[in-house]
């Protein structure tokens, strides 16, 4: 067994949450094994590892699993201690909380309305509240990074808006993230996504506009 | 200026959310000033210490505020050592997270559905995913308490469950939490309600009857 024990990640290529899992544990240096699952045919593993969700990221630590991504994250930042991803301070951390919870819950819903929803007064919704969402994380970046000098928990969580985002408005033809609205944002996307970890693990561009691309065909067949 | 220095909790009486806020911080012994708001007629103090969400629980612990009731119960545990809502293993500290989050992701949502939505057949949905959320969280139960044999984090997030569940279901006539179904989770749900700590914060019940008749009456008359 290695020294960090049997580390096994269930991922799905392209997917920014088993992204994030990857960032975590590569900026830290752990060893893991990776199974790419076929969300059509999902494996016996998967569903017995996350029989609730039924979804990817999972990761198994020793024979231990645990799924939702920012569940895993802190687990990841409490289990090995080098290169932290959350803060030190109780108030810092519950900030970084705070805003890792506001991406999955506020962030990536207005985005998906904005972009894949057939009616177009919920679309326009949809931008409206994702402007008003990246304003908010606009006025949050105050150093390089969200975690200051280094990347933290919540870059992690928001590589959905440097890579992905960008990825979805390239499909759908639309733009949300502008450098003229956010210019701290963007610039932190850049760097984000140029991060030597961060790009190893990014997934095809083309793949993923591909991919988007499909999914914004299927919804206005079938409006 | 006391010894837990300055605290502050904006809550709303008979709010599950808050209320989690109340029992994790009278766990503890932390003496804290409360501000009961109106949520028809927000706070200047509210609105600028929750820009984000506008909502309770709010806690300001010597002028800086945190909202979201689970970030806030990481917060004071960090903040605070005695009595811990959390375990002591990542591992563990990782399933709470995924459960705290379950019952909001999942649990709250489904009832929701369940109880007041006006269309029938998302009604009759909302109750099958109650009933299989609820099946998940008596098969979690193994011991007194989801934290054991003292309460812990898990067990304050599921207070919904065990106090305003069995008020909504009075108040719209429906039957979810049956002790034939989960005797588990109804053997707690008393235990929990009788907890002291718990019993003194759990507001009138009457009153939230009251409130969750006048809200379905509302979803009626609108269809």
């Amino acid at each position: 067994m290695a020294k960090d024990g049997e580390v096994q990640l269930f991922g799905v290529r392209g997917s920014p949450f088993a992204g994030r899992v990857q960032v975590a544990l590569e900026l830290k240096g752990v060893q893991y094994t990776y199974f790419e699952e076929d969300l059509r045919n999902k494996s016996d593993l998967l569903l017995k590892y996350n029989p609730i969700h039924k979804k990817v990221p999972v990761l198994v630590h020793n024979g231990r699993p645990l799924a939702e991504s920012l569940v895993i994250l802190q687990y990841i930042d409490e289990t090995w201690g080098n290169h932290p991803i959350f803060p030190q301070h109780p108030y810092h951390r519950a900030l970084a909380r705070f805003w890792s919870s506001f991406i999955d819950d506020k962030c990536l819903p207005a985005i998906t309305k904005a972009a894949f929803t057939a009616n177009k007064e919920e679309r326009e919704k949809g931008s409206e509240e994702s402007l008003e969402a990246l304003q908010f994380l606009e006025n949050e970046l105050k150093h390089k990074f969200f975690g200051g000098e280094s990347i933290g928990i919540v870059d992690i969580a928001a590589g959905f808006i440097a890579f992905w985002l960008p990825a979805i408005e390239e499909a759908v033809g639309l733009k949300l993230l502008s450098s003229e609205k956010f210019p701290k944002l963007s610039k932190w996307s850049e760097e984000y996504t140029n991060h030597p970890v961060v790009k190893e693990n990014l997934p095809q561009r083309e793949r993923v506009v591909g991919f988007f691309k499909a999914r914004y065909a299927s919804i206005v067949a079938s409006k």
